[in-house]
């Protein structure tokens, strides 16, 4: 690293390197008037987004530069909690924060953060392409919370039980899976993807640009705690979980859910790719077609 | 790189890397409607700034990632524009856009570009750290141009003769001096910096920490073509020249200045470090004291 005195931060190099970058507007991607959040947990949540990027392509986090465009009104203490959430986060990903900009705006606080990470081969690494017919789908974690948290948010009712808190914790506090996707591609996974902009979306996403099709069973979703089985939809249309999903053929499934599981993380199948085209649902014995879905800004 | 499909770009890594970010906010750091100036501009000059960091440091530019929070009412041409300067300055010095993010704001357009370079080893590079007493102070190119460009503009009178075209030109359009940043660590030069937040803001950097000073030369200021001598402020105080800043002993610097000379670069001598603190301007017989210059946000 640098002398923090110069414009840019210099370090040794990785073989294989990791980009992505992410900027939350306010007012569109937070509030900060949602109980309980505020410019700290802003900072965690920066780095949780960017982080959660990194996870989708199991790569680990190794630099982060930061760019905070300040509102007039923010006081230095704003600012100083918000380094402290993202140094916070950064440091429990193993993550440096290399360098940034600030500057001030007459509109919404945005903040932006661009994140370098590190792969072990330029193989290894999950991508949205290569699903085939009969593979497994799976995901990490439980679904739903964060789109339950969220409704309780805008509904400005408190949480009321440890499940509700949980979900607004979902929310407001994600962890990105970032051991887990260093897991999934350890043991041989390689496609997979984060389905923090919903799962739905994200399976789409997988699809694209094939001619196959995928059908999720809505019985095996790992629905967050104390959601209802007819909350279904939270998990799969509003979704904002920062879970990561990956397809693999059922015995390369298995092997990765022990591994997962000897470090006390989750992966849950809840469907597969098929040769026939588009996403259908399975409801008991009902099966539908899915779409538009998801949530994307400005497309 | 990754199929641009994913999150995040994947490339071979380089054994030294630098990384750099920098945003800019409409009507603070831009206007639109400065004439002769449009989303293309913009693009070009988002790319510009974060090159120059680069070339301040004597890296080799390799990749960049864009995230661009548009307003309401930008239009799909708007950002197809943007985008083009974008890879247009990018391509000119080598860099691929890896990666970027799109997002919506009710406040101004705001720009940000994160760059990746390249250092041939992890001591070739200029720092702002290490000016000793004696040694000279030389600037790549011309200085004041941007300034006098930057009133023009401001004026909201046309440029009417080449010299204030080209004034215009080094504020909306300015070139960063990427390949004299590499001359200069290449021939030894370990002192340095870019002076487009303003000359005598960065003398203070490079003295920033030390216990040493520096004497400006007005008379020896290598002035933009067209600015009278008695314009040497606008070299010095409003300075955002997209220009170069080293220091070395008098015998290294005939060297560089002989070695950029080949590929048409010009450095020139402006002065020196001294033992004594502060910076002086020395106008022909009389000295004076400077201080508090320079332009920098939100400080």
């Amino acid at each position: 690293m640098a002398a923090p005195s110069d414009d840019a931060a210099v370090w040794r190099g990785d073989r294989f390197v990791v980009a992505t970058t992410d900027t939350m507007v306010e007012d569109i991607d937070f509030r900060l008037d949602w109980p309980g959040f505020d410019f700290r947990a802003l900072g965690r949540r920066l780095m949780s987004v960017n982080l959660s990027d990194l996870a989708a392509m199991g790569a680990a986090p190794r630099y982060a530069l930061i760019s905070l465009v300040l509102r007039r009104g923010t006081t230095a203490s704003d600012v100083t909690e918000l380094y402290r959430g993202i140094a916070e986060r950064a440091r429990r990903f193993g993550c440096a924060v290399a360098g940034g900009d600030l500057s001030e705006t007459s509109g919404p606080l945005t903040v932006t953060a661009s994140l370098i990470g590190r792969l072990t081969s330029a193989r290894r690494l999950l991508s949205r392409r290569g699903a085939r017919p009969g593979w497994q789908i799976a995901v990490t974690g439980s679904l739903g919370g964060a789109a339950a948290g969220l409704r309780l948010l805008e509904s400005r009712r408190r949480p009321a039980s440890q499940a509700e808190r949980s979900w607004v914790r979902s929310q407001l506090d994600p962890i990105p899976q970032v051991e887990a996707g260093q897991v999934l591609v350890g043991v041989g996974i390689r496609v997979g993807g984060d389905i923090s902009d919903g799962l739905h979306r994200e399976v789409e996403r997988l699809l694209d640009g094939s001619s196959i099709g995928a059908t999720i069973d809505v019985g095996m979703l790992p629905l967050a705690r104390g959601l209802a089985t007819t909350s279904w939809e939270l998990a799969v249309r509003d979704s904002e979980d920062f879970e990561l999903i990956c397809a693999a053929p059922a015995r390369t499934m298995q092997v990765t859910q022990r591994s997962l599981a000897r470090r006390d993380l989750r992966l849950t199948v809840i469907g597969q790719f098929e040769g026939e085209r588009g996403i259908r649902l399975r409801n008991g014995s009902r099966l539908e077609k899915l779409e538009g879905a998801g949530y994307e800004h400005f497309r």
